[in-house]
């Protein structure tokens, strides 16, 4: 991973910024064991164990040290790799141990001189990322039969212990001073950020007058009183530590239904950028700066699909599904953390859908095969980092676009979805009108984080319209159809098409970017509510808010004064 | 309703605040309709006529007139009091509808240069307030036979049409020119505040993008094309319309189960406030102004019951469960609005345990009564105020204290409940410990927004824990027992109880009071989300930050500049 600083210099226009921020560097989201410089990574049979010791001097950005095991950006996208290359690299491994390489410290959250020093965008896109990489690892031990195991050899504060509350088991030493705590409300006065309040008691069904005790007392609680509540899961004495977390992990390995031996190489993406354009196989970005927007293009196939899941896994990272996913979650990393000013993306396809079919009817017929199942989770995940995106998301639906299955996915996680009716006249006049195909994947295989499908949410409430909609899986659909059945906002000819599109786009690009945020949010998650929205939704929006409040970032705020010996300075009116 | 200019300056250290904005009130929210200057009221048979008129010059503070048909806090105050006397003094009226006084124009929404001059937390506050109205009409319809219809005569814009979103049935004229509209998006950069976006998705099941097109279009959309939305659910033209809306009114009325003929005057609340206590018939409230605490004591029933329907209603007004529901709702609003600094509620009861459960099993008893319906179904409303307060609750249980069934309630709302085991030995060693019990109450008569009773949330997740608390209805718990089953934070003895609470209470003044609001509202809603717990979760959270930002609150920001013929100055940087 490096972290080049961005030569354009961001204006800071909000009040609140602190003034000495660091300039945020060009965060590259790729990195490899080789380079790791916080985890460790040991392999031992079905049992992988990972090992966060953070190397203090090994900040993303200059102006802190990374004490304690404390983590920025940079430490969780070595996370984020580990659990992506135990996924893809080692089917053979089960259970995966976290532990720490410190003494009595296995982790103490986010570094808060990181936090204190960085821009309001800045902590918020680190904390979608942490709570995404979180959530992946939930969703590792839930459908990949890779149960993650947090071992807390030392004390888990804050992040540190949100991190375990992600595991599915959280063993906490007792040697008479680790602890697990949340003290960011006492002592920071911002929320635990990556899932902690809500984990707490909507995952592990804590009482919400403990979760309020526990929140809110800084030191937080040791073994006894930790299990006692709900908070860990069981706490042993260092001399029968190695024996019992070894215990667990086979129990959970020996649980894993997860199949497979030789894994797939997580080669090096490749990658070009050039000028605005960032190219990869199979994902094409084009920016307009002057517009604000980026054109995202997703070629199609461009063959069959191999024969079986032995010619899948042959292919490896070039397998087009593959391929494509791993292309689409660098660019939505990239665009999220480095191209703030793009607040539109606009997604389209190129290709043959009768090929996009194929590949996408592969991905079901060999969902019992370790690698595609992988295959299909990852790009669920994507598909989720855009539900969470703050950009507005625009599919335009056009003659040689493949918008079927897994692709329509796409123009089911945008805002709006364009599509011409018939052809461009004076551009190709002879072209095939564009089509659009549902197929079962829309119905299910990919859920949004409310646990209903994108067609699912489309319809929510509208059970006739959902019914006919599911009716036409498997047929090609043209732009009148489209609209007829509801899966399109406008279906326009070629006269009108363009104008339209073109105000569309304007206008969005004209309007408040934070009141888009809000209604996007607003819109995006229908229905029944889960940990993962609540904690997008109701946790995510208020530690926006109190990251925007004086009493956290202003000069005189909990944040900014933290190590400086002195408190924060509260206004101590309620809102 | 006054509004009495507030003597005690308020500093404003928020960088954001307006420099300009009036010194917020003393807020009143007790009103009649004799002195209505906004709202008319007219009844005819079991149908009531709302009419929105509001008096242009008749703001609840300086600086903005409300001009076509925008409201203030002083608008909702009336329309909170007009929902409140229809079901408590209008037995026969089973529908309502509500309509506006202007010619093309219901309601044109919180008016915006009343928000621009306001601080954050007048803003965030009002927004709460008008939520809850907006709930309660919601609950009229739902639980007390009174189904209100908008029959929107003229553009209903923003607020306006959130205020239509609230009823069952919205009609739109078909006049060529009005519409229904969300501009705060496109013209304001702040969300939609009262529910607008989630009743559109999650109420009204209007397709994801389609709700986004309409949140971006200022000038939304006519009576046709808002109706194949689903924005609406009929249109009609003038010619028509009278007999329209009477033809749906009297349909309406022939569908409610509402019975009753004598209805309950809400007369004047017999309130005091002499220095630092506010007193009521059974409640009472002591400010501790150095502490940032108030004290709450709510006084159980002096006497048994009535014997039947009759003779409650009979009681009117003066029926315990109303006088205490009624002395609470004033309170938690006065508070809210007009006491921001006192951070910490503490909640004490007083009285005969079997007293309180006498009146808890008659209004279970007599649920089929209208009035003692309306009675149980106002202390909900109250109960989930408390729920949705941003201060922290604590329950204080000790001897000579009646927490049982529905002022157990009190306790289960808090964030924390504390009990002593046994008596203050130097100050009544004689008295009779502390009991609480749990009722059927308790169980379900009480939702919370999230659809549970606060026993349920309580042991959310944790069923055994449930049916043993469930076990133990009717009995009576000492602080040990209680503490046992859950129903307590903690149970301690004199030597350790006092120093305990003193410690918790000055603690919890110290925390920052913008994180502890974002913890309470994190943890106090597990389990399922809802309409009403999106509204005051994710909506209300994400609005909260989109005040504070620069883009809408900035001296540049969209908000400020309203009708000055500039638009807002954003910084397009995506967060």
């Amino acid at each position: 991973m490096t972290a080049v600083h961005n030569e354009e210099q961001v204006s800071r226009s909000d009040a609140q910024e602190p003034a000495g921020a660091e300039t945020p560097p060009l965060v590259d989201f790729e990195t490899h064991p080789d380079r790791y410089r916080h985890w460790g990574l040991d392999i031992d049979g079905d049992v992988a164990t990972v090992t966060l010791q953070v190397d203090e001097r090994g900040g993303l950005v200059e102006g802190y040290e990374l004490k304690s095991n404390s983590y920025d950006l940079g430490v969780d996208i070595e996370l984020y790799d580990v659990v992506q290359r135990l996924r893809f690299e080692h089917p053979e491994v089960k259970a995966v141990v976290m532990t720490g390489g410190l003494d009595r410290m296995f982790c103490a959250g986010a570094n808060i001189r990181m936090l204190a020093q960085s821009s309001h965008a800045w902590k918020v896109n680190f904390c979608k990322f942490t709570n995404e990489t979180r959530n992946g690892i939930e969703d590792a031990t839930e459908h990949s039969g890779q149960t993650w195991i947090a071992a807390l050899n030392g004390t888990a504060a804050g992040g540190g212990y949100e991190l375990a509350l992600a595991c599915d088991d959280i063993i906490l030493i007792d040697d008479g001073s680790s602890t697990v705590s949340l003290p960011e409300v006492p002592l920071l006065g911002v929320l635990p950020g990556t899932g902690g309040l809500t984990r707490v008691v909507d995952k592990r069904h804590v009482r919400k007058d403990r979760a309020d005790m526990f929140a809110t007392k800084s030191e937080g609680y040791r073994g006894d009183a930790a299990l006692r509540w709900g908070l860990i899961d069981a706490t042993f004495p260092k001399r029968e530590w190695d024996e019992q977390i070894g215990a667990r992990a086979a129990a959970a390995a020996g649980r894993s239904q997860r199949t497979g031996t030789q894994g797939v190489e997580l080669r090096p993406l490749d990658r070009t950028f050039e000028g605005d354009t960032i190219a990869y196989p199979y994902v094409t970005a084009a920016i307009d700066r002057s517009s604000r927007r980026v054109d995202i293009t997703v070629e199609g196939p461009s063959g069959a699909p191999p024969e079986d899941a032995v010619g899948v896994l042959a292919q490896g990272v070039e397998y087009w599904p593959l391929a494509t996913t791993r292309a689409l979650d660098d660019l939505v990393l990239h665009l999220r953390t480095n191209e703030q000013d793009l607040g539109t993306w606009v997604f389209r396809t190129q290709g043959h859908t009768d090929l996009v079919i194929a590949y996408d009817s592969q991905l079901r017929g060999l969902a019992g095969d370790w690698f595609v199942h992988e295959v299909s989770l990852f790009f669920k995940r994507v598909l989720k980092r855009l539900d969470v995106t703050s950009r507005s998301l625009i599919s335009v639906i056009e003659p040689g676009s493949c918008f079927a299955g897994i692709l329509l996915e796409l123009a089911l996680a945008s805002d709006r979805q364009y599509m011409l009716e018939g052809v461009y006249e004076d551009v190709d006049p002879d072209a095939t009108p564009a089509s659009i195909a549902l197929t079962e994947s829309n119905d299910g295989t990919f859920p949004m984080g409310n646990g209903l499908s994108r067609l699912g949410s489309r319809f929510y409430g509208r059970d006739e319209e959902l019914a006919a909609a599911r009716g036409t899986i498997g047929e090609r659909l043209d732009a009148r159809a489209a609209d007829q059945v509801g899966l399109v906002t406008m279906a326009l000819d070629d006269i009108d098409f363009e104008d339209e599109l073109r105000i569309v786009l304007e206008e969005r690009a004209s309007l408040s970017p934070d009141a888009l945020t809000g209604m996007e949010a607003n819109h995006r998650f229908v229905g029944p509510e889960t940990v993962e929205t609540k904690i997008f939704g109701r946790l995510t929006a208020w530690q926006n808010w109190i990251f925007n409040r004086p009493n956290a970032s202003g000069p005189d705020g909990a944040l900014r004064r933290f190590g400086t010996g002195q408190r924060g300075s509260y206004d101590y009116r309620r809102v």
